[in-house]
């Protein structure tokens, strides 16, 4: 449906300090015994990466850190260089600083200057918003080479002096449903033959008159108490809504691509934790589809988690073999889905 | 240069509560005689809106607020529904929060829902980022009515409390440099006799191996002492720079339109106050252009300022006028410019 073929050259990954299990998190925040229990059964994810040390407070890493090594990485898995990169367009929900955007300051560390970038400000769906936005830039022909980033970072939301067995479950479970890192993404519509082909992404809006699912606040120089939190959620609202938006996100896509349920050979589902996304993958109608998840290993990453399951997609799919993504973000409700094709 | 025409069809803006003069600033910090003078020698701006009452500290419009205000009038103004709408690209340095991202919740004032929204974060370039990123997306022909949107509010930054004669003057200078406001464009591929043309428009990093000029942080629940400012600037390097970059954006988007300097009818000079626009316009070679600017009357109101030059400057274009836009933004090193013509 779309015009110029969008090559996916490389796909690549970073994930800051040593993955964290539920017995190492259960004892560092001084939880109870049926923490770990609790966490197997209602939220099923293992193990997560953080940016911050967790013993002494430290940042370990900067999202612009891990954005900057999976960039790299990126552009050398793709035999490129950063000096062939014309465009980057990057995602996240907890930029290092509000200016400069964390896009230029990655685009530094690489080496990169005199292109356009752009940084988008978004939740879960930010991977899909960034993909969309580089493949449609790149239809215009003004720029051939695009890397595509997206990152999480929990830096300024942990707090690692908490006593975890005080806090009211919704915060608990925010300690382990999130995990630290980045993804990229090299497209490009340079002639790249056996390249995967991102075949169509997009982005609705779907949350008229809704409440936000979830909310992230930030604070500056004049820090107002307004009794608010900093970081809510509305599990409630997220495990009823999700698994609806994500199957309408998949059938428009489908619809789109004019491409029957059955022909989708690899699913890659939203990613909230190892139990919602069991629960969003039994509704979605791709009967032949392997799922491609890493959630259960490395937590919610945020607007890195697509670039971790094309990572772990695209070498297992054959020619022909067709991908489709969906991706949902509960802050204002918005539903994304992507499109990847291995050509014969 | 580029296929489709962007027609701009309407653009307005919002400006939160009474305009604040210098005299009463200067009353309300505890500031000396000599500041008033200070600021009309060396700053040049008269007066600024802001988002926060100065007396109570109570905020009084979120970036939303001013969002939504400038794009409905901006939809009126183009004799458009909000329903005709079927893009929002919408640029700031100060969302009202992380998540949702502020376009989200301007969506839904507006009674917009189901279409694509994005959201930059972005210093004083943002607003050419998103006229940019939009008409690219237009030309694309997935969307047809974009609402392109711009604003910054200082509610999370500006610290009533506090005891203006005892800040450092770079801090004090803060306080009279900016202002709060929204700004929003209607552009359309749709058939529109009269309307202006957005041209071009180009956004290019420069900052490769530069420290930032400007730093805007941000702190979450785990606020940690870094001992570093929130905000904080480089004014040395900014008044150096800026003149040089604008003169550059200038010159590249001259040279790619194929436009003489003597063709530019109205010039839109980057708006960082009174006295460095007038630095940085002795620069610019397009000598028969009159100049549109507005700082010195409303503050730097950052992403939204283009919109309240575009707003004085279109209805004074007669048919085959050119206008040339140039933004800098000086947190990473970014140039900007945009090209709008009407047409015979």
């Amino acid at each position: 449906m779309d015009a110029a073929d969008i090559h996916i050259r490389a796909v690549a990954t970073a994930l800051p300090g040593p993955g964290i299990d539920n017995a190492t998190l259960a004892k560092r925040f001084g939880m109870p015994a049926a923490f770990e229990q609790w966490i197997d059964v209602f939220v099923g994810t293992r193990m997560r990466h953080f940016a911050v040390d967790l013993d002494t407070g430290d940042v370990r890493s900067s999202l612009a850190d891990l954005a900057a090594e999976a960039g790299a990485r990126a552009l050398a898995a793709a035999g490129l260089e950063p000096s062939d990169v014309d465009l980057i367009v990057m995602a996240t929900s907890s930029p290092d600083a509000l200016m400069p955007a964390t896009v230029n300051v990655v685009a530094d560390r690489l080496g990169i200057d005199r292109i356009s970038t752009y940084q988008l400000q978004s939740g879960c769906t930010g991977a899909v918003q960034a993909l969309d936005v580089a493949a449609q830039l790149l239809r215009g022909g003004r720029h051939s080479v695009a890397l595509v980033i997206g990152g999480d970072t929990c830096a300024k939301h942990l707090d690692v002096t908490v006593d975890g067995a005080a806090l009211p479950p919704a915060e608990q479970i925010n300690g382990v449903l999130f995990g630290d890192g980045a993804g990229a993404a090299v497209l490009t519509t340079r002639p790249s033959p056996g390249a995967p082909v991102l075949r169509h992404a997009f982005v609705e809006l779907a949350g008229l008159g809704r409440a936000p699912g979830q909310i992230v606040n930030w604070t500056g120089r004049a820090a107002r108490d307004t009794g608010e939190p900093i970081v809510s959620e509305d599990y409630k609202a997220i495990e009823e809504s999700v698994p609806v938006l994500a199957a309408e996100a998949l059938d428009r896509l489908l619809d789109e691509l004019d491409w029957k349920e059955t022909e989708v050979d690899y699913l890659l589902p939203p990613q909230l934790s190892g139990r919602m996304t069991e629960k969003i993958t039994a509704r979605l109608d791709a009967p032949h589809a392997r799922e491609v998840s890493c959630v259960a290993d490395i937590g919610n990453t945020g607007n890195a988690l697509p670039f971790f399951q094309l990572e772990l997609a695209l070498p297992r799919m054959a020619a022909g073999d067709r991908a489709a993504g969906v991706a949902i973000e509960s802050s204002k409700w918005i539903k994304a889905a992507y499109a990847v094709e291995r050509q014969l």
